[in-house]
């Protein structure tokens, strides 16, 4: 079985179109190189309802893994430890390693002179109020610390925003959480295929996924310049990286046979 | 009241990363403009059941509209009329105005050289099979048609995932459906603040929204090479264009008079 995860991107700035969403786009390429599969995206705006009522929704599937991404800074917008607690019906109270970390990282920023002093304001102090029972885990390149929540076997994990700490605490420490729970790795291939539209391909890659279970077949229509072409995208998950590339070659083999004795022309790319 | 939207976004390439999801951020962008507002934007796999339970479960929230985006092909893993049916309970029949259409894009790519005939091959007809009470809407730039059906007040609408054909029928169908719908319109400001932390311009922030509730304020920790400073980006749903100007305006006024106060800088550029 795979690792199922749940990636929930928050923030009005999404809804409205004024930030497209590379952060869920990130996450996924990553999860899915690691082994893990996700289920969904969801993204919802900064209202603390809205946020609780989804996490406690998505809870009842039971996935492995839920990651909230956004809403941890100082400003009265960010609102996901809020809601993580209130799906979770438990209380905000100061975390002392959290308040450390802020601690840390003020005095870092003072010494490059970036702020004059450390005032524990309530903005700042709200960064290292978290959800009772969860652990914080250090932002190395920013602020406001991320935290792990462990709610029966699924893993509540919530991330800053800013796509660079995002990453950064994602690599660090949540990477080897879904490595561990993910037995399966990804492997993928792509081919080009011209001279035969996407109706009478559709059979082919039916067949070849009915020949080999275990490998995806998708099929995108592109035009590049005059060019029209259909990129065929083949993806598995195996045990082993010698089964999948076992069951991604016996599928290329097939649906290139079938492409070429009707008609079609296969190129490796699209130039 | 505004038009609430939910956008559901369809396909495995979305949820493996291999595929960035411009369409629903362009979606987003093109509705708050015209007065709609996008209560959640939700990727699902393609898979029938996945996609109906979720479209089932939207419909409990009663929104306006929910705009699916992609799986109407002419390929097995195209999902998306069958799902909509299902949700609905209505069987999907062969729509003589969709096959129509279909008949008249095959000949066109005939004339053009781009297929030699059309067969009716049941992928091809697939296209052409909608949920029973459903409207086809004419893709000019592409093969699928999409559809809209009414389910009580709420607009069900399905577009197809080419960025090309969802932009062409959104903006020669659906948008005025979203105009006719919605009273507001939207208005936004941005502005640049240096030197001044996100933490103490924070409660600037929350002071100026309690003064004009009718304008949000989101505040954007940016950096760019190695200036650190925050975008706050202002914005407002209002009746008339004037009465939104009004509300930026004044909205603006408070906020830069007390980021000026405590020793913080203004542009309206960031260089």
């Amino acid at each position: 079985m795979q690792t199922s995860i749940v990636i929930m991107t928050v923030g009005n700035e999404l809804l409205i179109g004024k930030i497209l969403d590379t952060n869920s786009h990130w996450l996924c390429k990553r999860i899915t190189e690691l082994g893990g599969k996700i289920t969904r995206i969801i993204t919802v705006p900064d209202d603390v309802d809205e946020i609780s009522s989804e996490i406690r929704r998505i809870l009842h599937v039971k996935p492995d893994m839920i990651i909230t991404v956004g809403g941890l800074g100082p400003t009265f917008d960010d609102k996901t430890f809020q809601a993580v607690a209130k799906a979770l019906s438990r209380r905000l109270i100061l975390n002392r390693t959290a308040f450390k970390m802020l601690l840390n990282r003020y005095e870092h920023l003072k010494r490059k002179g970036l702020i004059k002093d450390f005032k524990p304001t309530k903005e700042r102090l709200k960064m290292a109020k978290l959800p009772a029972g969860s652990k914080p885990i250090a932002n190395p390149v920013g602020t406001a610390p991320a935290i792990i929540y462990w709610k029966g076997r699924t893993c509540i994990v919530s991330l800053p925003g800013v796509p660079k700490e995002m990453k950064a605490i994602f690599n660090r420490t949540i990477a080897k959480i879904i490595v561990e729970k993910s037995p399966l790795i990804f492997s993928e291939r792509n081919l080009f295929v011209k001279k035969l539209p996407e109706s009478e391909l559709a059979p082919f890659v039916e067949e070849a996924m009915q020949s080999v279970p275990s490998v995806y077949i998708k099929s995108h229509p592109k035009k590049v310049g005059k060019a029209y072409f259909i990129e065929l995208h083949l993806s598995t998950f195996a045990p082993t990286p010698d089964e999948a590339s076992d069951s991604l070659r016996r599928t290329y083999e097939i649906i290139t046979r079938k492409i070429k004795d009707a008609g079609g022309e296969i190129s490796s790319t699209f130039n």
